[in-house]
């Protein structure tokens, strides 16, 4: 399968890498970037053509996009590719706004193409192996779900800005994962956001720490623990309680050195950038994406699961901010 | 220390044991009982005296009480203690109705007697630990606060119904947990509660599983799990997240064994009973008790924090079933 | 069951505390020690009678004796013990002279009484989990066992002067953990013995840190390392590789407490004391020796038990000295 | 730097890709392979050239060659690479001749050029900073060391009758582990070796279960756990003593996430396959090559490296079947 990827920043030039070298059955057909520096040096890093323009992309032979632009561009490509008839994988959110992500999905159901919204951590090794000991009853009636979820160290206070808020930007994961983990959807939302790691962000009018409460459908509660700044390093972890047990996915360490002196067993840091953990789910990612368009089965994140956190991520801004709950 | 044991079911036989056999500097001055044949069986296993009433035990030699009677029965021993100038040891919870509490701490102001609360769980080596990295600053400002505390199994329908609820009974202590490792008062206070293990339980007016979050007024927020069963064992875990890092209490096992096979590890089970976890939790906490009376110093656990977790147990019930948050 | 405990210095003391307080079924029926004050105080502590002499408390009423004296004095107790028609606790080793432990096994043989020899360590839940694990084939056939034995600090010099040497002294007990563990009999010991922790320990002409290979009759090769002192604490690990998997004795921990931060993750020390790691097993060990007794069965480490230990310690000595391997 | 692959079975095949898409600075210059279709395959996978014969590759603009063909080759190809003034990089063993080892040694000493010889163990993000922290001191003066390395299934027969047997294709991996944690020569060698596997590989003339004690120059006694059979998984644990504490390489797992049921807590498998378990060594191992390369240092595993593990497993295979000690 021949995949344009449009956009090569940080996450897009990590896509092109991983399609080009480690995806089996894939390679890039070519990329685009509204900066053509970024575009030539992944083309020519990977030895790939370079693309003038989205267009020039989508009217290329390549059979799927992969949208990793800006968030505010995402939709009108998403329906341009559409039209194009290509098979979509389009990065996390759709969009800050609901009736965009609505017209981006309409076009998609108009023009029967595949699409897949990019939430890479339901393919993490630990994690989806949460998710299946509770989809396959080993856990029991799963009762309460505890997502941690925290990054080593805030994002630069210019992206905190367009963001769309920490709801929107950093636990719109967790929403997902909450609904991945527990199949249910969410019923009622209530969020608590605080400003504790850095006063700017506050300022900007965005928290930097949040703790939410999820009522879903089935009873189940989750609660997840937020924060913009984590000491120890990347904190990415959850855990299901059912009728029969429970399930964790802990947190990875750089090495399994283990040092025991008279001060105590002293483990390994938990890295801290998100590549180190999550590179083998976009690996896991691009694979499954791409046996589904292959086999012409439904896509592993549809458009629904796209819309969703976004849904819940609006209601916990709104939570946070009224101090009440918000039923959906 | 000569201390006398009033009520010797479950918990006050463990008392009197733990005083007469372990705890250096005490003995048990006697023991009395609604019930002659529990306190005669006690008195003669220590070879200890039984009283007749608990006006002979206040009437007597003993330095203090251990009031472990049922609950109603809490205030009226506190202020007849304190009337007779008796060092007080009080399970937990002093009483269900907050005037009956403030009426003993009242009475016991007035005599100007030492008051303990016996929240032992303060003094478990591991979740002291964890207070001890905040209090010490280890973990930095706290920003986010978890407590997992699930029972093996609910007790008896007939204990359900005069608890007062999941909240005063069970919860309660992981409110004293919360106020004890924060160092800082709740003032909101967000629960849901759920029947989801039997439906009895729910018939009989109360939730069996919880999940609640709180506000301290130093912007922490705590999220506590309950449930009254949990498969794998007694689940009695507090994790603490600051701007340095993070404490955790993790779950003791029975045995340090691993077994190692093609299907993965296998560590030990979590014991069931919350003697096997607790115990030595209650040795301390009398340690702690007679060290603060004979040196004149204040409680390790004083009756405003007594109070305290009840205010914050009928908040919760409150919110649980208005579905609303409560401001304390 | 009544059992008279003969010698009452550290370890004495604690099995008459065990017995009085914390065995099912038992109690100590009088105390001796050569050292009168010893003796006292523990009678005085515990509410029990003092015997003027060994042969007093074996002429007494007591079903049982602990031996639990200096090691040259056991032989004679247990022979006299056994005429008098004890149940006999022997503390180990039994001695360090093989004849003599024949000719205490020979007494217990004529005068048909049970002889336990105290290796409490089969007794640990943890290491008796890893037994049972090997027993029952969960891990198939044993190939590989290694046991991990290191004391906190070295004992005092004088101790060390008279102990027999470390083989004799403290890797007998990891003898009888092979033996235990395996259910084989050692064939042939191969043993290196260094001073790296103290050089008096040498110049009183014993090693304070040895490595033995043991390779058994079914075909296990056992390897034990001791050191006389590990700076993270009392070392106790016992790990059997089988055809099917591996069981593992992990160490203890003071606390379940866990602090991350920058610098990794920290868990709590391993104790230092030998005591806060095996009361239980103390504990399970007379409660199991007073079962057999009741129910006349064979004790659980049998006269034999006690002396094949000595038999390997005495060659794996000649093999360290001589730097070749002994067939026994 | 260019680096021609010579033989591109399954390691070579790995080296060529590594070099090829992870190493950076390096380049696959063309590779060579006895097996024409192994070459082509690789080669066009690659989009590399195709060497017709070792001769052609060592003529070529190569700046270094990669030595993956079988062992009986090796010291030829070294000699020939030394002629040709290339950077050589040689799997382990050099040879299972030591009089072959010191030809290849002496004419690369003639040429000076790089040689480093692939023990790529060392590069292992955990057993690399097990010799870390005893090299910084932070254990101590090292006493003991276990090393356990376990396969998870025997190789093919065929294999097994030219692998110069268990002591030299396998344990020589933990030969040179122990001098590289330890820092200290081998001075004498005591192995048992058992067939407990497969009686095939004994009637091979071969060992499948070996424990190995090494005393090393500075007293360090290491002892070696190897078998070809590891049901649980491929087990690399490395776990150095000394006098202020003990540091540990513990096995990786598949996933973090582990299950907590009525029966215990099931953690994730040990993978089985080497690749799994070392490939970001490999990756490790190439770039602190080309860095010494590069920088005109010695390799990180030189040719004296590569002789003396052959030493120690030539005299392991003497002790194995003389039973007696083997002093070096």
């Amino acid at each position: 399968m021949k995949i344009a990827v449009l956009g090569v920043g940080r996450i897009g030039a990590m896509h092109a890498d991983l399609i080009q070298n480690h995806v089996v059955g894939a390679e890039v057909a070519g990329v685009f970037d509204v900066f053509d520096g970024a575009a030539a040096e992944v083309a020519s890093r990977l030895g790939v053509r370079r693309f003038d323009s989205a267009n020039a992309a989508l009217a290329s032979d390549a059979d799927a996009v992969a949208i990793c632009t800006s968030t505010p561009t995402h939709v009108d490509l998403i329906v341009q590719a559409a039209d194009a008839g290509k098979a979509i994988f389009c990065e996390k959110p759709v969009s800050l706004d609901l009736d965009e992500v609505d017209r981006g999905l309409a076009a998609v159901a108009e023009a029967n193409v595949p699409l897949h919204i990019g939430f890479n951590r339901r393919f993490d090794p630990s994690h989806a192996a949460v998710q299946r000991a509770v989809a396959d009853g080993e856990v029991g009636e799963l009762r309460q779900l505890r997502i941690s979820s925290r990054d080593p160290e805030p994002p630069p206070l210019d992206y905190v800005k367009v963001s769309g808020g920490i709801f929107l930007d950093m636990t719109i994961h967790d929403f997902d994962m909450a609904r991945f983990v527990s199949g249910s959807e969410v019923v009622e939302v209530n969020a608590t956001g605080a400003v504790m790691v850095d006063d700017a962000i506050g300022q900007a009018g965005d928290f930097d720490t949040v703790t939410v409460m999820l009522t879903h459908k089935n009873g189940t509660v989750t609660t997840i623990d937020n924060c913009r700044q984590s000491a120890f390093g990347y904190d990415q972890r959850v855990e299901a309680f059912g009728s029969l047990g429970m399930a964790t996915s802990e947190n990875h360490t750089a090495t399994s050195m283990v040092k025991r002196t008279a001060a105590g067993s002293l483990g390994d840091v938990v890295p801290h950038f998100f590549l180190e953990r999550y590179i083998p789910s976009y690996v896991h990612q691009w694979q499954q994406f791409i046996e589904a368009v292959v086999e012409d089965q439904p896509t592993p994140v549809t458009g629904v699961d796209g819309r969703a956190p976004l849904v819940i991520g609006l209601a916990a801004k709104q939570s946070a901010e009224s101090g009440l709950p918000v039923t959906l």
